[in-house]
């Protein structure tokens, strides 16, 4: 053993490991059929990645080649700045208002690092993505939990509620932000012009600052029913937009994200970019501005033949009727989402019927381990997206199932779904 | 004026304005012909374009698109290992001791945030890359600048030299890193063995953490001078040393970068990583895999046809002999480097004889100026490279070019090189 043995930074402490590493791991190790990580394992849409390979086919493309402008490629910032003016209804600045990230992922980091203070509360509403908790408690920050509930026996995401007065009610003078994840992951929630607007009105009473974190804008079955939140009356001055081409374009490892909102919101995010990557992936920054040139102009005036507008989503609700309909046939009760790409289900027939062994950690943990060791269907416990014990013990009777997955693998997943109804 | 005005995190204060954002701008606003910012402006390696190409032909490959592996694509880490392993004659572990970045510039804010706690310091030599002084200080940590002298009327990189004992004084209980960059940017200093090892001493005697930025690793004239820090006795278990496949293959905006050390020394930046950018891009990681598997065999067995053995270093030396040869013709007198794509070069002559307005910068930044308004040629003031005011208005008499340009680019160059002498 080395006798060289430094201590770390003390607030690399707040990094616990997450959720996907063993879960991830754990898929590999057993080639299970994989509903767990939510990505396609499907193609992804050829006209995007025929715009990467004509620009790879360029090598004297400096453009595409080497370092663009670290705020986010030209290209980019522009027809982001577009697409954004037309869903807020604000006109939104390319250099200033318009921030490109590694990734969804990275816009978030730097808005919790550059926005909260040591004490600051930041109102997360649960079940919530496993990044924000520790993201906040990172920048030095105190993740408050909002936890919906859902009726007994709701067949729909739409039940899943919030309590309004209970939110109210956790607002103090430490309180900062409030993060508002639509569509919601894991519920596939798509919440009401009439819940955000409730929420637009507690965000402007309380002077918060608002992470709307909208990655699944375009994950809708009608597109109309996706309410941007920046888009309400007032809310555009407060809120920082989070949005991600990985799951606009069915491209996830392409890592292009960004953050969208007033300049003076996203300055402290761009102060910490330029020390952090300073710059992001020219080739796919290209490509993706260039998907977007395609696509936009029939988003708006041929949405038939829009990826965005109705592509994604025609293959996308076909998937979840087909995932629904499995479930249901094994006995499980799914949660139907109204966006997204996940699926929660209700599982407490087999864990009455198998008797699990319990241990500290929750049944949909020891549950989802059992499912992948035993019957190799990959899947996610739910109970990670809470914080506290007595949330995650509370909500430990689904599994999250991603449905964005290729023929074979559902058909593979009905198999051991259909031998799972004979347990 | 908004009523909503909040206030940005404390840290994100530390963040100043970086001198790319001034003179990236002011050579694009003034059309100038630039060497300025360090990129090829040449097109990129076509074997390696090749690559991306032929993966972006491929909609269905999932390892390609989709999310991979968190801290690097397992094809990248396998083949860094490989290569590392050599250069540093230890084994190195592709799972626990590679981490893949966009770019090194996040594997360096991810080891000073990883490693420095409030009040620790860190030695730097400066002149030195101007990201590590606010990254450390955004860490919380303290910069120790140790600058290097040249002799006046220096003409060689070599010339540069750290005063060791000098060095080691500044060392007390708070001192917790070294950095070091060899290759050296801006000077184009390669350090030796016999420099090198003294450093490895004093980090030895001193139990120092040493960050080895060694993107210009293979931008050397003969790959046998090329001295990786961790290849020292003793010396890898205390440092953690950054690489760049965009200076590597000269795709500097395909930002992949790494950072490879014992398994204690990444864990932290490993943790960071999690909740910061969680993956990288799937498609330029694959290629630049595919990069390496083509090109490191020929590193070892067939170097005359090797890109990163002897196909970039030639490139190079053929650019630098001529600008060496344009700036002495201009009446400059050029610092020869040994490695990297940069040069200095002393432009006194002509600050004598333009008398320049002096303000509150640095000569080296009004000459700049001047250069890219008036002459059309842009150019980095290297005083940026000092932290401390008394060594930038010591250290502002020369200015720094990158060589890595086109023919065209280094001829447009020329011309206004040869109106100068005549000024």
């Amino acid at each position: 053993m080395s006798s060289f043995a430094p201590k770390p930074a003390e607030g690399v402490a707040t990094h616990s490991t997450s959720i996907w590493v063993e879960f991830t791991t754990l898929a590999a190790e057993t080639k299970a059929v994989n509903l767990g990580q939510g990505f396609p394992d499907s193609p992804a849409p050829k006209f995007v990645t025929d715009i990467l390979q004509n620009i790879s086919s360029q090598p004297e493309l400096t453009a595409a080649h080497q370092y663009t402008r670290g705020y986010g490629h030209p290209m980019l910032v522009d027809i982001l700045s577009k697409i954004y003016s037309h869903f807020y209804g604000v006109k939104v600045d390319p250099i200033n208002e318009v921030l490109v990230t590694v990734g969804a992922y990275l816009s978030l980091y730097y808005a919790f690092l550059g926005w909260i203070n040591k004490g600051d509360e930041v109102l997360i509403i649960e079940p919530a993505y496993d990044c924000y908790y520790p993201q906040v408690k990172f920048a030095g920050g105190v993740p408050v939990p909002v936890v919906m509930k859902i009726a007994e026996g709701a067949t729909s995401s739409s039940e899943f509620k919030i309590d309004f007065a209970n939110l109210e009610s956790k607002i103090n003078e430490k309180t900062k932000m409030l993060v508002i994840n639509n569509p919601h992951n894991p519920t596939g929630k798509l919440f009401s012009r009439q819940e955000l607007e409730k929420l637009a009105e507690i965000a402007k009473k309380h002077k918060l600052i608002v992470i709307a974190d909208e990655v699944y804008e375009f994950h809708v079955w009608n597109r109309q029913d996706m309410i941007r939140f920046a888009s309400l009356p007032g809310m555009y001055e407060q809120t920082i937009s989070i949005g991600s081409a990985g799951k606009a374009f069915s491209v996830t490892g392409w890592k292009i994200g960004w953050a969208v909102g007033p300049k003076n919101l996203l300055e402290p995010l761009k102060a910490i970019h330029q020390n952090c990557v300073f710059t992001c992936s020219s080739p796919t920054q290209m490509a993706i501005a260039e998907a977007f040139r395609t696509d936009w102009p029939k988003f708006l005036e041929d949405p038939e033949n829009s990826y965005l507008a109705t592509g994604l989503s025609k293959e996308l609700r076909g998937k979840r009727d087909k995932l629904a309909k499995m479930l249901e046939q094994g006995n499980f009760r799914p949660i139907i989402p109204d966006a997204g790409y996940f699926m929660l289900a209700d599982y407490s027939h087999l864990k009455d019927a198998l008797k699990l062994a319990t241990d500290k950690d929750p049944d949909d943990f020891v549950f989802s381990r059992w499912l992948c060791r035993e019957k190799k269907l990959a899947v996610i416990p739910p109970s990670a997206f809470y914080s506290k014990r007595e949330s995650k013990l509370e909500n430990s009777n689904m599994i999250r199932l991603c449905y964005f997955k290729k023929n074979e693998t559902l058909e593979a997943a009905e198999k051991i779904l259909q031998k799972l109804s004979h347990q």
